[in-house]
């Protein structure tokens, strides 16, 4: 701090700042003050310039970050930064009521690991859907490192749909990854195993254990994988790691590289080297090719059989049927990346300092030539380094993964020993560009940087250390994001940003344009499997169903009671509160937690969620709305009931705590009648504004409407009660009636301040 | 965003920008340009240099935000916005392996609701520990509303070390709030309930169900709270809310409000009106004043008697002891705030305009004369508004929570109705200023607002809802929290931040150079109990030891191996894995996952962390460590092996997968002597320079050591085995002489790294 404080001083006196003293508002506060007090470079007010996104702003690129260990999927926008929601996928998030309500337990059961239920997930790499080789934005997809398993994100709802188990792996480090039109799902496994959930000793580990790649069929109708449709291919135990597909000319093959093909099992509690030695001694490790559109046909035409009760292509077959090769690559390579014009695809070794460029065009050559310098112990064939590889380019210390800018041949690799990225060409290899990184970096990432036209733009260095970057929050660190920019011929740094959840590993970015997500759901609708949900209830039709000891609640939620406010059942009941949230405005969620029963909901406008729980022990269990809603949102809650077996409710009625009397009554009418004054010059200030310009505010409008609606209802309510002189309930009544005169003078002040902000002009 | 860009050209076009264009290196990319590209306004860039945090700075505060139904506390930097790290506190969370390890599933297990594991909190408040009314950034409090709960998280290390759950009641929304040394921790009920966990009918709410505020006893030297020496008070039946504790003159009360002093019970589902009709029915509900210093002393003289196991002070012994008063407030109020002088009480009712402004002498002054208006319904003597109140100040619809400037008498308030932040005086009663906020907001934070010398600058604005502010990411948006700057005159807006998981209620900002946590924990350490782990080992002392079917493994972690690497287990065993990690290097944490066992560890430099679990399936499940440590981190392998009951292992040895001759083993000794020679130009770079003065690249140093230290050790088993003509080994141990080489370099070149870019000199 203090080498940089001293550095921006020596700017500000040998640099003329005249900016912003010219008598505006500003005057008082002006940038070069502003630089002074903080410390600030001319850099790094640039770099705030072109980061920084003022209020109601969008940003123009959509991330999606693997959440690493805390198994949920990370969205943020470039240039801001700015995380914009953590979605989960493996682990039970109760803020999402992701494994809370019966909707979404039921997709975590779905990956269940041998009956167990397993609560988070090591997430690494995300892919977002394809068509023709470029992100569609409909469909996200990511895995489990630690369980291999894939999770299904539809974009439409971010919402977690799907959880398919490999019937395979022990682990798959390598996914995900997808077909130019996501026609598959590409899932490599890691630390090879038994393909037998039986124990196999590890001196059985050359002739039992087993790699693999999984290609799961992905059904873009249904918006689901198609297990029963997808294959594998058996692969050595080597370690495979990360996959590409190819496109353009290479469409219909897959890549996928591998490290530990020495096949070298530690053992350091024995007195062996351990893993990370007989790991990294051979100089090379396999590059895996695989055919899966000549595979894709072999399991159409019935040639591949079931074991596991999935497609499994044996070695044997592979060899037979001519669909893998392997080619040897850098030793413990990160990275396989086909390049957009899908004619080469480049691998780095971490412990080498080049990346290999091969060519497609020549390892097909090969193929067809029958050209091989051998044959691996488990007799794949396998092409001569020279016979595939285009160049190798020295790009630095420990390269990793590479993606790659809108113009053509230039690309970029992350050097985690060195820690920088390299700027370079793949078609002439040369370098451009260097700049170093905060520390070590793993995957990086450019806009768009592995589709089949990258926009380049800005480049995220996912780096695995932050040390002295934060402020310090105890032993674990978070994660550090570099947002550089790569528009110009010199890459500049301009943000530095901690994740605070979870070691994010890979990510991709879209462009923000293409994502259309919905605000709210059809009425009564289960978000997780996209049907309209048997249990949905709408208002006035709220009702309990008893089958047994069998409790059905079918509720309602709307600004700001939950419907019912009571609750009665049994010990014993076995209860299921199914929720309908009634709105249909914006943003206007609620919540649903219960006392004592491991409850906690998030009910969007429209959908239907559930909870079933056992009333195993008679008490008062309180429940109530956990998302703010309104002003009266502390009040929209409930009491459940749980009686002991053979209670019999008392004859007496519950006393009301407070009584009111006529002068109460007249009192509040008189301040609904003050209200509605209120309201109607908002009312008058928004229609004689060309607000029907303002989509913001035209939906306001309408909430606005739908709740003076409900206070007509309620006044109407509260009047009867007046006529037959039952002061206690017109008085309530009439306060209900307040209550949503209230909501619709805050729907109209915001509608009105809306107006005033965005140059809204008065209408004759 | 059209608005926005016109209005940006409109600026552009009319301000001369003469910044940057004076031939630096910035001239090709001037701020005017960047502006115009991006449509910034000069306000918009203000607010982006107020805000900028470049890479390696540090934010000035760091607030500590409720989060919501999330369960967890949310840590992020101002100005900077940027979120440092999520603790866990109510809601397991595998990246901090909380909930997965044998140590936080203690804490967890401490909060556990009528036997039943609850994996979720709604938390609102959190509070940091004082010290004779300032913030000391020792400890911070959050309570959970649902399950009423309060997390205490230490500060050296940002982690949950306890839970208490409350004996008496069923919710608990206002905690936390902290006495001027940390003496107590206030907890207010929320609906009320009965005291027993027994049915009483709601027939029986007025007499039998009852609200309360809890004095959580705290011991500074342990660090948690002691339960059996903390004590609540009996309420009515009133939804008790926030409360705040009295400081300087007030020292030693409590005051908390309440709404729904009307005692209604809703009952939409029987014809009744909903609760939120007949809870805010009357003007006025009650602010509770509570007497915890002479509470105390009765506790101590044994006057106090045990409910529920807890020392329960009922009305009638608080009335006749004279410990608690009622005053009537707004209605439905959600403030409750002292003002940093202790004279003054601050409460506004969400459905009246008012700031209500009470003086704690005047309210001294009526119990001193007994001047009471009357008694509640269960004998509370209530003391007269007009004889109570100093001012009313009418700052907007729908007021809610104030919080105070370093400015005497200044402070803010939020306008949750008219979406706004008033600026006012609550000594004169004048208005100051007011700002719009996007939108609805509920809570504000001042820096260090509630303590007794605020430092004001800064202003947070926790909105409710987000609409239109942010990317869409479907029906349920993130949150909103507005960065506005109160060091002016006029309130400004500097940025919006979205908050991407749980709805936070509320925050405290504290000065940064507060904090001073740790990087590491003490060798084998507990960070849980904070105290050493039984289950600790360290190098070379890795051992498994076998009692029946119970299987203790005692294991370590150091870049990039586990021991033991192989683990062998009889199917239906009962494991425990215990790990710690040898590292001491700042951010060197690794985690450990494994296959079908829901294994997540998280084991930062010195932790001892542990995982039991029953080896119910013979087969193979693999592990590794999940935190991204060094370049071979994917090969920080191991094999965990469950044999069948009375499985004899064959006498066959694992077969290496790849040979070596005497010709590998000397290429690797080449190339090691090689890497040498790099790693000694780096240490000559290093050594040549002023190295010393900068602690980090000091720190890196004494890692690098460390790390050569084991390649010698291992160097010296490749010479012997060499010697004895045994290549194989030779080879591994070279190889694995020259991975700690690769982390030597690492090491060096980011220490070299970090002297070029900070100025280092060289020395004589």
């Amino acid at each position: 701090m203090k080498f940089r404080h001293m550095f921006a001083l020596f700017v500000l006196v040998t640099v003329s700042l005249s900016i912003f003293t010219s008598g505006t508002v500003m005057a008082q506060s002006t940038l070069q003050k502003v630089m002074e007090e903080r410390g600030l470079t001319e850099k790094d007010v640039l770099a705030a310039a072109k980061t920084y996104v003022p209020t109601g702003g969008r940003d123009d690129y959509v991330v999606f970050s693997s959440g690493g260990q805390s198994g949920h999927l990370i969205v943020y926008g470039i240039p801001s930064m700015r995380i914009l929601k953590y979605v989960a996928v493996f682990t039970p998030e109760p803020w999402q009521g992701y494994g809370f309500d019966d909707e979404s337990k039921a997709i975590l059961a779905q990956g269940r690991i041998m009956g167990k239920d397993i609560t988070y997930g090591d997430t690494h790499h995300p892919a977002i859907s394809e068509t023709d080789g470029d992100y569609d934005g409909r469909y996200l997809f990511i895995n489990d490192k630690a369980n291999p398993r894939i999770g299904v994100i539809d974009l439409h709802d971010f919402e977690t749909k799907q959880i398919v188990a490999n019937p395979f792996f022990r682990s798959a480090h390598g996914g995900c990854f997808v077909t130019p039109n996501t026609e598959y799902v590409m899932e490599a496994s890691q630390y090879a195993a038994p393909y037998s959930h039986d124990f196999v000793p590890l001196e059985k580990f050359n002739d039992e254990y087993r790699g693999g790649l999984t290609y799961w069929k992905f059904n873009r109708e249904t918006g689901r994988i198609e297990a029963e449709n997808s294959f594998t291919f058996e692969m050595p135990p080597y370690s495979q790691d990360l996959s590409d597909a190819g496109k353009g000319p290479s469409y219909g093959w897959g890549f996928n590289n591998s490290f530990c093909s020495e096949r070298y099992v530690g053992g350091i509690g024995r007195g062996r080297p351990p893993f990370e030695a007989g790991c990294s001694s051979k100089d090379t490790d396999f590059l895996h090719i695989t055919n899966w559109k000549k595979a894709e046909e072999l399991v159409a035409a019935g040639k591949v059989t079931k074991v596991n009760g999935a497609y499994l292509i044996t070695m044997e077959q592979a060899i037979q049927e001519e669909l893998m090769y392997l080619v040897p690559e850098p030793k413990s390579p990160h990275g396989c990346d086909v390049t957009p014009d899908g004619k080469f695809i480049i691998v780095s070794g971490k412990l080498d300092s080049h990346a290999w460029v091969y060519s497609y065009e020549k390892i097909m050559q090969a193929i067809a030539d029958k050209n091989f310098e051998g044959y691996d112990p488990y007799g794949l064939p396998i092409i001569a380094l020279h016979d595939a590889l285009e160049r190798s380019v020295n790009v630095g210390l420990g390269p990793l993964h590479t993606q790659f800018d809108s113009e053509d041949g230039v690309c970029y690799t992350s050097i985690y020993v060195d820690s920088q990225i390299t700027k370079w060409n793949y078609r002439t290899g040369k370098i451009l560009d260097t700049i170093p990184i905060h520390y070590n970096v793993g995957h990086l990432m450019t806009m768009e940087g592995d589709s089949k036209t990258p926009d380049g733009k800005y480049l995220v260095a996912l780096n695995k250390l932050s040390i002295d970057r934060f402020n310090p929050v105890g032993p674990l660190h978070p994660q550090n994001h570099q947002l550089i920019d790569i528009r110009g011929s010199q890459m500049q740094l301009l943000y530095d940003m901690p994740l605070p959840l979870g070691e994010p590993h890979y990510a991709v970015a879209i462009r923000a344009d293409k994502l259309h997500p919905v605000i709210n759901y059809r009425t009564g609708w289960n978000s997780r499997n996209d049907e309209r949900s048997p249990h949905r209830s709408r208002a006035g039709r709220e009702r309990t169903v008893r089958n047994g000891n069998r409790v059905d609640i079918y509720g309602t939620l709307i600004r700001s009671h939950i419907n019912p406010e009571i609750i009665e059942v049994t010990e014993g009941d076995v209860v299921s509160i199914h929720l309908t949230n009634l709105e249909r405005a914006q943003d206007e969620v609620h919540g649903f937690a219960m006392y004592g029963q491991n409850i906690q909901l998030s009910i969007e406008p429209g959908k239907t969620a559930s909870a079933t729980f056992t009333a195993d022990k008679a008490g008062i269990y309180p429940y109530y709305c956990t998302e703010f809603c309104s002003a009266l949102h502390l009040e929209m809650q409930g009491y459940l009931l749980v009686q002991p077996k053979g209670y019999k409710a008392a004859e007496i009625q519950i006393e009301d705590g407070t009584k009111y009397t006529k002068e109460d009554y007249e009192a509040q009418v008189a301040t609904n009648i003050a209200t509605q004054d209120v309201i109607n010059q908002v009312v008058g200030f928004i229609t004689s504004h060309n607000y029907q310009d303002f989509a913001t505010v035209v939906a306001l409008v309408e909430d606005a409407t739908d709740q003076l609606g409900f206070a007509d209802e309620v006044k109407a309510k509260s009047e009867a009660a007046a006529a037959e002189g039952d002061y206690q309930n017109a008085m309530l009544w009439a306060n209900q009636w307040w209550q949503y005169q209230v909501k619709t003078a805050d729907l109209g002040l915001r509608a009105k301040t809306f107006l005033e902000q965005n140059g809204a002009v008065k209408i004759k």
